[in-house]
């Protein structure tokens, strides 16, 4: 079925500064569909968590045709949803919602996004051992997405050993014994990354409001390639450290772009221009420069 | 402020078959900006009247700019507001809920509406006495307008004969002693059209789920006007049998289109070009030839 207009938002807690909107709402334009994209912010509205159930069903009742969702809710909407799609039940986090004839079914294209993004940023990246930063959720949509890519082993590592060790655990069950191991931020990030090829940052470090670098740069070695999540800005610390160094390396515009273009592909079953996205959150994001890293 | 993009939607129970989507975004479309109308469709929801307090609180919420509100809810919905336009407060009844910084505030385009498509359509019609079929919603609405264009007397016939004497206590309340009355459906129907320069129907009787005429079309006689509510079809018995005679006519697609282009301009602070609506009424009502009555 062609629609004729689309109404769709993303549902999380201060998501003021988001680029999901202009992402969505630009390549609605090129297509010429009709497409408005709402930011559903928690925190403007004073509610809890827990007020996610409530937000998707209305969003359904009153005409939403999908939602994304963001922290902190990515685990907590599931219990609301009527159906899940295999790469978020593995994964147990949902960052898309599609509203199919009264029924919510719920995605997770933060997986798929992380995947196409490397698969065009690093082609030939060596995946033999690969060392990740951060087991939140978007580290565990990274460590699923490389998994699935092919690496061989991954190492987590988290402020929170817990949370490092259950991702870890949750990765060997889905992938198989001794694809993944958790490491404890506590000083042997020496040796951690010497065994690998690549590394792999998930933790907000770097962006505006948490700024910095995750760890020691002159850690860093040629031929050891380096994978941003953080998008803005798009050249973080780390990155800009890693190429000084003349690492290969992948900025988080990527996985913005591509976690976008899968669920305006799932809310509107057309195919978007990635190529164009990918110009648009360079432009968005306030570095077209520093875009260089995908083309 | 000039916003980038505008979300609005009808609740109401019924309402599938509303021209509001396609009227309002059909005039987006020509002024350049990124609309979309929803119908938030009580009886597809399964929910109850009383409902329409959880759903405009959502609507706020979710991102909404603004609501029509119709049938049965343009009175319920007035203790969920947090003010309301000096018409609106008149006529207690709201037909449009304009989110402002998080309040709510009722308006009433149908008053003003029925108002300016009169003053377009009938100009010269004289209005020293007018008979009024239907105290409903849209009867309450159109004697408001009535009588504020500076009508003589109203004349109110409802089937329910309380209805009928409650607008016309509420009319004189409001403009005065002496200015309206009620009567009822008891056959009197000859001499009350006798007295009068003409007649506005204001009840569903011609609508397609209500077909025929309101009264024995025999009773209409040259240098009568005839005004009438419904707009689908744009031409209904009692117009069809009006033109017949030789009556000045006004169809109902006038008060469509301008409660539809003052609730767009409350929406979004700009001017809809009015002309352009009613073409599009007279094509997406089906028929054309009809839309002489304003031309």
């Amino acid at each position: 079925m062609v629609k004729d207009s689309y109404l769709v938002g993303l549902i999380g807690a201060g998501i003021g500064p988001s680029l999901s909107p202009a992402l969505h709402e630009r390549e609605a334009d090129r297509q010429g569909l009709r497409y408005v994209y709402r930011l559903i912010d928690m925190d403007a509205l004073g509610v809890a968590p827990d007020a996610v159930g409530d937000l998707v069903r209305a969003a359904r009742d009153l005409g939403f045709d999908g939602l994304n969702i963001t922290h902190p809710c990515k685990q907590l909407v599931i219990e609301h949803l009527d159906a899940l799609a295999p790469q978020a039940e593995a994964l147990g986090a949902v960052n898309t919602v599609v509203f199919e004839g009264g029924r919510a079914v719920g995605h997770n294209t933060d997986v798929t996004g992380f995947a196409a993004s490397f698969a065009r940023g690093l082609p030939d990246a060596p995946l033999e051992r690969v060392l990740q930063l951060g087991a939140g959720g978007a580290g565990a949509a990274v460590a699923h997405a490389l998994l699935t890519l092919g690496a061989g082993h991954v190492t987590v590592v988290d402020a929170l050993p817990d949370r490092a060790a259950d991702l870890a655990a949750a990765l060997n069950r889905h992938f198989g014994v001794g694809r993944a191991a958790a490491a404890g931020p506590d000083g042997r990030m020496a040796a951690l990354l010497d065994g690998a090829d690549g590394v792999v940052h998930a933790t907000p470090t770097g962006m505006a409001a948490h700024p910095g670098v995750p760890f020691a740069v002159e850690l860093l070695r040629p031929g050891l390639w380096v994978a941003e999540v953080v998008y803005r800005p798009l050249e973080t610390g780390l990155l800009r450290a890693a190429r000084g160094v003349g690492c290969a390396t992948l900025d988080g515009g990527g996985m913005a772009v591509f976690q976008a273009a899968d669920a305006f592909r799932l809310f509107t079953g057309r195919e978007p221009d990635v190529g164009r996205m990918l110009l648009d959150i360079a432009e968005l994001a306030g570095a077209a420069g520093a875009a260089g890293a995908w083309s």
